[in-house]
């Protein structure tokens, strides 16, 4: 199976710009892509990231395991057309269709994602698999149908479902709390602080930046020491 | 082992006060609460209702099943207390301890919970298994420690983590997405329509009350229809 992993290397987080500067977007940005594809590479693939622009690897500071299996390869289109183009069987037949074929695509914004939770996905039966994220999104799937396409726009876990139908394709939702939190808003930090294990490197990142979490009225957020945003910006 | 759901029987899900009326938070909290019972039917159990009031189960529109299998016990006590007062043998000895004295604890609001979903909860085998939601929270739990006692202040899945390791109790997390979602806020009520299965009463009757999806943007919301608004007010 092949794992790609969609980066946008370029003004990544911008819905977390009420929080973060540009290049601690960037670097969020990047830690979150070092921890999913190390998770990945735990669970024995090697993943393919599929990246708007040039990206160095190396600057990831990834280990030798890590820095072996990976790949980088640019695609500038939207989403939905570098992910389709990551489906190299498009249209083929599906009696021709070996397991080897199949195409797990996983976002790199899934801070939380852990070795056991891709798992799940990965070694789900179904011919269309997804793990869906919070407001209809499609974090996580796993392609097995040749005639199976993606549409990332709006509410794709519904299309996804719905163009899987169309193809006669089974179906699978992967149940995963880990891999439904993308990581897009100011709100969504507290997942990484609270989920984030001992070595994953955006919670450390984050941490280094100052945050923490905080309660208040009962209800938890996360809030930032001020003299780490002098320091860091 | 008992399957205990507690529920704010007034003034419920006042988070919701800027979509829903009073009367339709009441009618939307209950009609959770009957997919939360039906599910913990579906996988064998019988649960009772830890009510802060009074409360006719009959009101609810079970099936027969349901209404044979669960019961209702008051509690007005803050959630907490009430929650730790059926943990009966709180305080005994381990090794007094049957698996038939285990207890979960089962939130109300747990809208997308499936049988499937619980089953992972109420068959994971360690002293304490937890399903976290979001921010922190202890959307269901499986206590089968008698030296375990719930704080759900707070951050309470860390609290609940930190409890467990102080009283020396093995610790699991279930990684679910349907588990960890409650519904608190309107942007939680895209989740309903959106992974509401056929017979889910909470998402009848959001639908039934004009909502629907909505995207904007490219994000996905919901709106309500203002008809629908103008009747049911």
């Amino acid at each position: 199976m092949r794992v790609v992993v969609p980066f946008a290397a370029e003004t990544p987080k911008t819905r977390l710009e009420s929080v973060l500067s540009p290049a601690e977007r960037a670097a969020f940005a990047r830690a979150m892509l070092a921890d999913v594809l190390r998770a990945i590479v735990e669970v024995g693939h090697e993943p393919t990231v599929v990246s708007t622009a040039p990206l160095e690897l190396a600057a990831l500071d990834l280990s030798d395991e890590v820095t072996t299996a990976a790949t980088v390869t640019v695609d500038d289109r939207p989403l939905t057309d570098a992910v389709n183009a990551q489906l190299p069987w498009a249209g083929g037949d599906k009696a021709d269709f070996t397991d080897a074929a199949a195409v797990a695509v996983i976002m790199a914004d899934l801070a939380l994602a852990t070795p056991d939770a891709l798992e799940r996905l990965l070694t789900a039966d179904a011919d269309i698999a997804i793990a869906p994220g919070r407001a209809g999104g499609t974090n996580a799937l796993v392609v097995r149908d040749p005639a199976f396409t993606v549409d990332y726009h709006g509410a794709s876990y519904l299309d996804h479902c719905e163009i899987g139908r169309e193809v006669g394709a089974s179906l699978e939702t992967v149940d995963s709390f880990r891999l439904g939190t993308d990581i897009d808003e100011p709100d969504d930090l507290v997942e990484v602080l609270v989920h984030g294990r001992k070595h994953d490197r955006a919670a450390a990142y984050l941490r280094e930046l100052g945050f923490e979490l905080d309660e208040r009225d009962g209800r938890v957020g996360v809030v930032r020491d001020e003299a780490s945003v002098a320091e860091t910006r």
